[in-house]
Parts: structure tokens; sequence; C-alpha cells
């Protein structure tokens, strides 16, 4: 039975009991792994005999699923407020990497899990993680193309300075902590600055 | 026993055999994980029977340790370099991030293994790797600190700008492949570059 049909029927509770088993299971894979980690662990954890935690999840990779969608949700929307923006490349560039790093700092365990088990997700999971996942880069690449067109930035390889600009980002899930010294939108501030106006003082520019 | 004792007596067949086990067994942890990988596994990966295999690595925990030590010995000895060179502190960004990505592309499977399952490592292994870990951050966040000295790069937070840099160049290892459109140099040139001059054509330096 498709999940959604499912969820329709399930009502607001229900939701609200599916969401908490996600977390405090995305707490547990990111500690144990998900291949380490049996359903007698995700029980144990979630309070929950194995019937009733299988009238919330269907199986370990839907939990596995779910627990990428939920950062995946909101990274997808921080890409659609950037593809509708007018702003300049810039200003959209930086407003990404502020919402990229405000979700990482509030899911650090569901970040964990979703950067090192996706090679677990099989079959239409896998597809569709990987669209979920091109459809970030593109909105990130299309920045940068929009503003070589604009005359704003340096004419590189699109696709290339995506992916330094969502290493420098997306690495942060190692050490970025809500409780850390800098916040994340401090962190994402600075790390735009020296993305966009590099590290060296002469620099090509001078 | 001490490994190192165990070393010494056995001669250089017994340390290329155990070397083949590691690169054997990183690709085996890279695709079924630490934690869900057994020893009977790694004997059949191996080709050893467990008697065998535990003639070469004194437990699963030696192995992550060793497969750790593996790429982290090339990674130190590119800090050296770059510690003991008086080039200015561009040149010496880049030539440890070339570096770098010479070993990542050269032992994918063990790069994953070492970024994804380090916490696995207990006690005395935990603690080495951290200091190891931390020796090769601090050389390069001593670079941009002499760069910010010598008035080549600008007055930024070095650790910061150290880890904006790690993250660019450490995750690579998610698409770096010997195989790919650009090598390994070519991706390290262009990074420095990005890194070093900003996307920005304006830039704060215009």
């Amino acid at each position: 039975m498709p999940e959604t049909a499912t969820a329709t029927r399930r009502g607001a509770n229900w939701e609200a009991r599916r969401e908490a088993i996600i977390d405090t299971s995305a707490r547990v894979f990111a500690h144990g792994g998900y291949h380490g980690t049996g359903i007698a662990e995700l029980c144990e954890a979630n309070d929950l005999g194995k019937g009733a935690l299988y009238h919330y999840i269907g199986s370990k990779e839907e939990l596995l699923e779910a627990i990428h969608d939920r950062v995946m949700d909101e990274v997808l929307k921080a890409a659609d407020r950037v593809a509708e923006s007018t702003a300049p490349a810039a200003e959209r560039l930086t407003a990404i990497g502020t919402d990229l790093l405000s979700i990482m700092e509030r899911y650090p365990d569901h970040v964990w899990v979703f950067l090192h088990e996706f090679p677990a997700l099989t079959g239409a999971r896998a597809k569709k993680f990987r669209q979920r996942r091109r459809s970030f880069e593109s909105a990130v690449e299309q920045v940068i193309v929009d503003g070589i067109a604009s005359g704003e930035f340096r004419d590189v390889d699109p696709r290339l300075a995506m992916l330094g600009w969502y290493g420098m980002f997306n690495y942060t899930y190692l050490w970025l902590r809500p409780d850390g010294k800098l916040a994340a939108h401090e962190v994402a501030e600075r790390f735009a600055d020296l993305f966009l106006n590099g590290l060296s003082i002469h620099g090509i520019h001078a």
C-alpha cells in the first residue's frame, strides 16, 4: 500500500508519532550505523513492540528513506526559494548556504545518517534520493551559471564550483554544533565571504 | 603484544600480505559498513581462515585502525612537506591540496571507511586518530596563519578558513574518481584558485 494513501487515512496523531520514531531512529542509526542496527534495537529505543513499530514504519529501509526526506524536504524548499529569487547571484548563494547550515545545525543525527548511509537505499528509493540530491545541486549550480552570465562571477566551470561550494558547506556536519562558538548563520556568512571573495589579499582582481 | 614488535619479527612477506588484507578489507567495509561486516565476511573476501586472518590482524578494530593509518601516513607526510616548505603560503596551500586529492583518488575505499567509521575506534586508537587528524588540520591552519602574517592572505579566522578549505577538498571523496573528467591534480588546481581568489569578479579587492 502506498505510504501516502496510508498516511492520509491515519491522521495527525499517527503522523506525529511516526515523526518522533523517525527522529529517535536517526539518533540510533547515527550511533550504531544502519547495517549494524537491528529492528530489536529500534523497538527498544522507540519503546514499541515489533508489531507497533511496523504500524508506523513498513521496513528498516522505509525508515532510512524517511530520515532522508525529513532533511531533503527542507533542503529542497531552500532550493525553491533561491530559484524564485531575483536577487544578485552572490546574495542568493549566501542565502542558500545559510539555509543549508541552519538545517544541518537542527538535524545533526539525520544529516550524519543521510550522508553516510545513502548507499543502503535500493531501487525506487535510491532513484528518488539521487533525483532529490541532483535537484539541489542543480539549483546551486544554476545560481553560479546566472552569476557568470550576469558578469557577477568569474568564468569558472559551474559544476566544479558548485561541488567546491557544496563540500565547504556540507562538510560542516562533522563539527557544526548548536552550542558551538559560532552560530550556523555566522559560519554561513563567513564561508560565503571566503567562497565569493577568496582568501588571498592580492587575488587575481587586484 | 605491541604490533610494531610483531611486525619487526615477521618480515617482508608477512607485511605485504597484511597490506593486501588491509586493502581488501577496506573495500569490504566501504560496501557493507564496519558494524555490518563480520569476521566471517572478512575471511571470505581475503580467502583466509579465521586463524590465518588473526595471524595478520589482531582484531576487527585493529584492521580499522590499519585502514586509517594507510591513508593518514601519506596525509601526514604531505603535511610535513608543507611545514618544511619556505614557498609563499598560496603555493603551499595549493601543494597540500594537490597531495590530499592525489591520496583520495588512490584510496577511495580507505577514505570512505576512514571518513565514515572513525567513531568506531575506541580508547588509545581513537586518541591516536584524533591526534593525527588534528596534526593535519594544524598544518593547514599554520599555512593560513603564515599567509595572514606575511600579508598574502586576508585577516580571516584561520581555523574557520581551514575548516572551509578542508571541506572543499575532503568532500571530493564522494565524486572524485580515477576515470573522472578531471584528474585529481586538475581539480586541486581549480579548487585552490577558487579558494584563494574567490568566485566573485568584483570581490572585495576590486
